[in-house]
């Protein structure tokens, strides 16, 4: 792409905002979009001019390779405003090139950083109303791009688009989280897509969630596909567990997404003198853990999610409730982070990043 | 569904047909579509009047679960035209169920009958002229089902379209294809959406496929991602080896495609008083066969690549070329294959079904 392409953003505003049509104490989350998107094409090998314009829905054609292949990455990033009306993003950089990394493992062109992160800098300016102040309010931000190329056969799209659509958001997950873990059904493979951020990984989890829904729980923890006794990650989150006063993560591999938050809290912990061992965790460490009373807590940990504490886990059709703990290492963290992104206390990590 | 929506289907016919701007003698896989297409929409937790219109591309959100969380299904089916312009199918049943199973791991609706097979039977009425007779000439067939439903929310869609498109098909690979055995990358997980016919498994192999092509093999046989010892399947075709001469094809699992094309060769093979074994298939036999002279054929069987014989194998950076065998069961099944279904011979099986 040539970057004075990129550098030039075209901006077609809405003739009317929709914001007060919005109730933001009522929001459920990812089902009401801002005014304005981004979108960019990729045609001819090249990256074309990025447009600003009003949310609405495109055309694609219905042998679009998207609908048969699958070819399609996402992000989930948030913008926050402090209290002087700032908007500030949390370690952008991070979701900008796992995106690139996702998009190289489901054979897709990089988006040029011009155009994510100028794109995502003019968007964010222009819908800046739509970003409330306070602890618990935030956007959602949805980078994604998909193959638009027509033809069902099964090779990689030489069209693509990008786009970043916006949500106002509150907590991702509310009311009392219990999991179930996985004894049979998988979400990633050795060798597979489970470490990038693709469309696919995501659908193959519904089913078997489904079940577990059924059941009475709200989220699989998934555990190695060859052996099911290493445990992974949650759907959209990893996972943490304090087995006494040290917290556990697994390892990221092919088949863990690298969480930009997993890896905050990995250094914050660090940082605030509590223990954490990455490493892999057994599903019969955590059982042990339980019966013995040594398990205190397990929590997700994700941008829609924040960090999400689990009231128990079921395993071997046994459940296992997790004690109430006075000293929850998720509350302190949480209440660390929020308050980071939120600019409410100080960032003595350099993770916040102002939109300007 | 009420059974009169989707038994009455809407037909809106195009103008003028673009049949006479298509070069029949020279088209790529999957690239020309016919004039109409067939839609029906799942909204309200109903399928809607399935409706016949012209092919064209359609509005979708940008929110739509498709983009995002990969629910998407397809089938890939073939119509052939006999000497009497009678127009046949090949076990349409097989990819009709095949179809709703996909869709029940995938937690999607599953597609009323009425719907998938008058729909398509009317389609292929109207579009007949796109059906060339002569061995050789298909329409291929692509049904396909995506999620529609707006939101950014990691769950299923409410909303659901139902397509086939038609594209006019000579064969799928040309030329010699030349495999590699996968070594690290796989398709599947144990548990996981291998045996789906869903977009994200595809997306997944064209990275390391086109790794592969980048050492000049066209195709990758995948392995069992947990030791990548067992044999399973191509991209878009199950595989047969003959050792000696006995054929040999992996069992259908949770990783592998049940494909419509190796169960009947499977059959055929039986009929035919060929010695066939359905069983795990070893990479290290394949290699011992090769290295002592025994291995005689690889295959690759799909709907779209008909019998697709294979002329070498590359493994742990070592090619192994296959000797050409002038009693080729590759070729033997094919002809009898191809000429069952332009219905050049009799049916003995009861599989190909009239149009009518
Ligand atoms: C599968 C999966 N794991 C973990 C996470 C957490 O990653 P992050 O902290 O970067 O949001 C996500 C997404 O948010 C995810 O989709
Ligand atoms: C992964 C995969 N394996 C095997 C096949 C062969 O199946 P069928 O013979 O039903 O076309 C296909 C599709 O055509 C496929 O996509």
């Amino acid at each position: 792409m040539s970057t004075t392409q990129a550098n030039k953003i075209e901006i077609n505003k809405v003739a009317t905002s929709k914001i007060n049509q919005v109730d933001f104490d009522n929001l459920n989350f990812g089902s009401v979009f801002t005014d304005h998107l981004l979108e960019c094409d990729f045609k001819n090998g090249e990256w074309q001019t990025p447009v600003i314009k009003p949310y609405a829905p495109f055309l694609l054609d219905p042998s679009a390779r998207v609908f048969h292949y699958g070819q399609a990455i996402f992000e989930g990033m948030k913008a926050y405003k402090d209290e002087q009306d700032s908007i500030w993003l949390f370690r952008p950089d991070e979701n900008f090139n796992r995106f690139n990394s996702s998009a190289v493992r489901m054979a897709m062109p990089e988006v040029p950083e011009e155009v994510f992160m100028n794109g995502l800098n003019e968007l964010l300016k222009l819908d800046h109303e739509w970003i409330k102040k306070g602890l618990g309010n935030t956007l959602y931000i949805r980078p994604f791009l998909i193959a638009t190329g027509e033809g069902v056969i099964a090779n990689p799209s030489e069209d693509y688009k990008f786009m970043i659509i916006l949500s106002p958001a509150k907590a991702y997950y509310s009311g009392e989280v219990k999991v179930l873990i996985a004894e049979h059904y998988s979400r990633a493979a050795n060798g597979g897509i489970g470490a990038a951020k693709t469309a696919g990984n995501y659908a193959g989890q519904f089913y078997p969630t489904s079940l577990a829904n059924k059941q009475g729980f709200q989220q699989i923890i998934w555990t190695d596909d060859a052996t099911h006794t290493k445990l992974e990650e949650a759907g959209t989150m990893n996972v943490f567990f304090r087995i006494n006063d040290t917290l556990f993560t697994a390892p990221v591999s092919e088949r863990i997404l690298d969480g930009v938050t997993r890896k905050s809290l990995i250094d914050m912990a660090k940082k605030e003198g509590l223990d954490i061992e990455v490493r892999p965790v057994l599903v019969s460490e955590l059982v042990e853990a339980s019966k013995n009373g040594s398990l205190k807590e397990i929590f997700g940990a994700g941008t829609a999610a924040v960090i999400s504490p689990i009231a128990g886990f079921s395993y071997r059709d046994e459940y296992y409730e997790l004690p109430k703990v006075s000293d929850s290492f998720a509350m302190i963290l949480k209440e660390k982070l929020t308050n980071m992104q939120h600019k409410l206390i100080e960032d003595t990590y350099g993770w916040t990043v102002k939109v300007s």
